[in-house]
């Protein structure tokens, strides 16, 4: 029989006993932030289940990593104290469990309506990488810029191609989005462009959260990545891709990107994933022998965009994709990160790149969605070629079980006008 | 009559009372890292200086900022505290005040011998930056890789190109640099290179420590830019060109960079370094007016690169450069990395890439100095194509004034082999 809890949890929401993914929530903003579990419409306040005594395995009975305002020191303690945070959750909460169903007073101490806290980033995020690893993704974009001879650089089935992000734009979800202004192309003669971007658009991405990190160095095999990822989050890769083509050669993207990413607010674990992972892609050329692994896992998580534009009703789902479509698995994006001796530290954050699948209505993307802007999509009897002033961009993703779903909830943002 | 301090400076030391650079040290393993300036031979507790309430100005008089393991919090407080901070200093060190001069037991709570005391990062890096302002290295690597028709990027003379570098990889001089490893393009139909890198390089770099910093969607003006920068140190960007080549289309360079970058202690402010101003370069064409500003200002600073071969018992001169060759002044480049809203942090670090002068021997790193290993350098009898393991490279930096020097110190590290 399948486990329960003794919080009644609606078949269609992302939070059974499950998930129980972690984040950051305070119940108002004169509180301080604390790290909470989702479990169905209420989230779990860790630090009230920590002061109660309740974590009581050998990692965890004397940490004070729940009284902090972010999970880093969680992070840091790896996989055992997070099986042992799981294992101790998944009891409480279980419905043949009376030490937190039974207790009224305690309930009402840690057990908050989700809809009525305010989420926070759950991470302080030291550094921000951001991979390329959809095979349809990076063909698209190479036949868009370069023509379909030949689309797809060189290097790109040998390695997970990644650059450094800007960690300190890195936003919650519900975070509005200024548009940037920047350079684009000049036309002709003159002067590049100057203003508002043009080109706004989404990326549907997912990211990894590290823990525990390796030493500046030592590099991390391929085959014990997985015990440096804590988990998932679901992320918004803004970009503007017009100050994007005219700024990114020869060094890659930079501010047609760092004016914001938006994360969703709970890190599913690896743990909860578990049940629907999938193999990976067969790789060919078979990649060299630092990142040939044991297993090559992907997860079967569906994931969907939605835009609603500015004062209309209904948002409009624009592309459905799933995350089993990457070409290069988490754990090889990990231990390519690290062969040179790259330090990861608890709270780095690894985005996939944008997850585009083989189908049209797949595509990540509206570069590649509007192909540049040259086939607007219709919206409800509107249409877009890239993102205008008011709409807003939601992601959703979520893995169907037999009987309930391990999701993420949701990853939004609005655009605003320039300042 | 100069400024004088009642502590005895050699004229060729770095430190006089002129200069008074901050640093983060501690006086042994067993004690916490604390701020301290550095004057002639000695480091200046700050922390000390603080807890005899010294501080009296009105920002830092019921400040904590110098109990604090790094300086962020005091580059939080920005420019007025900065020089409040700069004046007190300047006082109790000068020969004509006794609060330290004349307390025996002050002194020796207060003032450690440098020699004798562990340097550590003087600040938490949120994002490291790294910008390509130097016409001189861009023209040289686009030669390189490209060839004389067409050297430089299209869009150079329109922006100070830039890409995100990576910030839990920075170190302080004196730390060991690892060979990475990694992959390199394939030779014919063989799949990519795999190994130590073998063409492991040096870049000579300054960069700029900030403070305060801007709110996300928030640009800061050119005009008010040195505002938001506190001051600048040493750095070795540390390369594998190898690496690099292979991997850096069409994102930009990542592991051929983040094994290691190497910064120098001591962070001269720009309070310091303004008796050394200079006009910027004339740029043609003219900058769109984001970027143009009121003063347009360089700094005449002397750089020097020396290569120790493990085993050797002198060091050789490879290059000698100025900061001052920088076509991008410090002000446009944080101008521009916020103008799409970007959010810079206190001791977020900007880098300035690589310095090269316009002559053949004040190229700031191996791949110009020895055109991509064609034209090996020699040193002492022993030639150099690329480093080589053991090989110790040591950067100083210094302004001359009229009988005293505001100096950097050095940069330094040393290649061990790949693990």
């Amino acid at each position: 029989m399948a486990l329960k809890s003794f919080i009644e949890v609606h078949p269609d929401s992302h939070f059974p006993i499950q998930n129980l993914p972690f984040g950051v929530f305070r119940p108002d903003t004169a509180s301080l932030a604390r790290p909470g579990v989702a479990i169905g419409d209420y989230v779990l306040d860790l630090s009230a289940v920590a002061s109660a005594s309740i974590f009581d395995g050998p990692i965890l009975k004397d940490s004070d990593c729940f009284h902090q305002p972010n999970l880093n020191k969680f992070l840091a303690l790896g996989r055992p104290a997070w099986k042992e945070a799981r294992a101790t959750l998944q009891r409480i909460l279980s419905s043949t469990e009376p030490v937190l169903r039974d207790n009224a007073a305690f309930r009402e101490k840690s057990l908050f309506l989700m809809s009525k806290v305010e989420m926070l980033l759950p991470i302080a995020i030291g550094d921000y990488t951001d991979f390329f690893s959809s095979m349809h993704h990076a063909k698209n974009c190479g036949t868009i810029f370069r023509g379909p001879q030949n689309p797809m650089p060189q290097n790109w089935f040998h390695l997970p191609i990644a650059y450094h992000g800007r960690a300190s734009s890195v936003v919650i979800t519900g975070t509005d989005i200024s548009r940037p202004r920047g350079q684009g192309y000049p036309s002709g003669n003159s002067p590049p462009y100057f203003g508002p971007t043009q080109k706004l658009d989404f990326e549907l991405e997912m990211a990894a959260v590290v823990g525990p990190g390796n030493e500046l160095g030592k590099p991390i095999d391929v085959n014990d990545a997985a015990e440096h990822i804590f988990g998932l989050v679901l992320m918004n890769d803004w970009s503007a891709r017009d100050i994007q083509a005219w700024e990114y050669v020869p060094l890659g993207p930079f501010l047609g990107k760092s004016f914001g990413t938006t994360i969703s607010p709970w890190i599913v674990t690896l743990d909860a994933l578990e049940s629907f992972a999938c193999a990976a892609p067969e790789q060919d050329p078979k990649p060299l022998p630092y990142l040939a692994e044991k297993v090559s896992k992907n997860y079967d998580i569906s994931l969907e965009v939605q835009i609603k534009p500015d004062g209309q009703k209904d948002s409009c789902v624009v592309t459905r994709s799933n995350f089993k479509n990457l070409y290069w698995t988490l754990t090889q994006q990990l231990a390519h990160h690290t062969i040179n001796g790259c330090n990861l530290r608890p709270g780095d954050l690894l985005g996939t790149g944008t997850i585009s699948g083989p189908e049209p209505e797949s595509m990540g993307c509206l570069l590649e969605l509007t192909w540049n802007g040259q086939k607007p999509l219709s919206l409800n009897g509107i249409t877009r070629k890239f993102l205008e002033d008011g709409d807003e961009v939601t992601f959703t993703g979520v893995c169907k079980g037999d009987g309930y779903n391990v999701g993420f909830g949701t990853c939004s943002g609005k655009v605003v006008p320039s300042p």
